[in-house]
């Protein structure tokens, strides 16, 4: 039989990572909130908390932030190779690699959390400006992006169920 | 209140028009059956059909079906705007839209459904050679793009479940 | 010999087509100032005209174009299937298509513009305002998505562009 | 001024990762062949090799072959964390970074070559069998899909290229 990691190894890693790395789930909840509390009267943070338990709880999402801010780490220690060092170091705007990894994130929950992705990372939205900080000695070049998307494809997730709510209680 | 179109309405118009189109939804559940057989040892074209309904009951699955065919049935009946009639009516390698489409299905599943598309697409296996006939008068540009994708994405589905199962059975 | 649609064709189709929806290429090319201009310093409208343009004649961009403004041409005259219909006309957030073929856009340039992308989306920016604006009969479902997208592609192009030029002035 | 890391920098920086992991550009290229020949009559080595040597030229490619290398080597040498060690340097089916990067490579030549990646992965034809012999102590979770995806970008390359080349043969 194979040896392969199992989903609650996954999971406990990704949760211990983020808390190793300063972020509270809390904190992306607050940017789920901030995206749909327009769209879904009464919404509360904790029912966004409880989305992004569930997007967390995503095999993909797991292997996308377990990647990620391990590369953060290590560029945090000075253990890449260069120029890959600098580059992630540096934040370089032209990398890109970190975008990708967020719209994997996104991908899972649809296309319709592209745009609220791009506008929480834009406006640096809450934990997001904290985790970009280019003062710091820390660097966040993956995990600014990955959370972002995750409190991103939390919203599109309650914007899916909304809908599936208002469906059962208004039936057509 | 909005007036939306409900999950129910989408989810029946999506099965009709495949059945309208000559597609049985067993036929693409043969191809996941192709595909997941040599890693799931006894799965069953059943056990492959309940996935691909699965897939097949999902907002972003059923909006990227009813846009393909709904352009393959304009195309057919020559009422598209040129350039796009041509384009689409005879299937031009170059258009890409309907690939396009095909991952939208494939990415609500994760990224490993990538390469088993790509695979049946390129064989033409089952159904898929059916729908590529360009003998026929029949339109199917966009058509045998998504089927091969909702197999593709059946197939990671069970997957991810088959990792699951054996996790329950041979805990670590 | 295989009759195809030639790239000139393709082209000019694209460019009678925003026309004849009420957009003018200086108006994308207006976002894309808005969204580079305080990281190239000195940047004018008619460089940024110049890279919409570019943009403009990629076959993928064209396609994608041709593609979603027929969509909203069919839906404008009622002439789709139900519930493709309604869900077009009316611009449903989670019909997600248009958000699939803007991302088609952007991925021909990276990654880097997909938070251009989202955040223009979402503030509506010039032109996407009026586009956008549900009073009236027009239907540009796919239309604001794909301007927006073709904006921030341009706005990729040129980062890239800026970051080469200044490579060349400044050999490290 | 910032300092960034110059293209010219990276360009010589992923050529020669290539060739430390033991890839000839060559052999990608065979695979490009191996794609196209049968749609581009009189198709040779060289032509395929340039169309490679093209894709390789481009700085997200160079990103994305940059670091999914990074991680291989780092999974080979056993000094990444856990469970992430694990994961890649057992190549695990559910992964999915690796195909989210080689997808990121065939973006920037457009959606048509998809299905060509798809088919080489899953054949693992030429040097990918190489890569993909989980006997070696070697890693290459990354690089058999990193190589892959240039191979299937150079190919949608030339199909662009070929048809311009007919249009202006055959002028319509």
């Amino acid at each position: 039989m194979e040896s392969y990691v199992s989903s609650q190894t996954l999971q406990k890693a990704t949760l211990e990572l983020l808390k190793q790395r300063g972020v509270d789930v809390r904190e992306i909840a607050a940017i789920t909130l901030f995206l749909q509390r327009s769209y879904i009267p009464g919404l509360t943070l904790d029912q966004c908390l409880e989305s992004v338990m569930h997007v967390l709880g995503k095999r993909e999402v797991q292997n996308a932030l377990l990647t990620g801010i391990e590369l953060d780490i290590l560029a945090e220690n000075e253990m890449l190779s260069e120029p890959l060092q600098r580059i992630i170091a540096s934040d370089d705007s032209l990398y890109g690699v970190d975008e990708i990894l967020a719209l994997s994130i996104l991908n899972i929950y649809g296309s319709i959390g592209y745009t609220n992705y791009g506008y929480v990372d834009k406006l640096k939205y809450g934990v997001l400006a904290r985790l970009n900080d280019h003062t710091s000695s820390r660097v966040h070049t993956f995990l600014d992006d990955l959370a972002g998307a995750v409190a991103a494809a939390a919203a599109s997730r309650l914007a899916h169920r909304h809908r599936n709510e208002m469906e059962t209680d208004h039936p057509i």
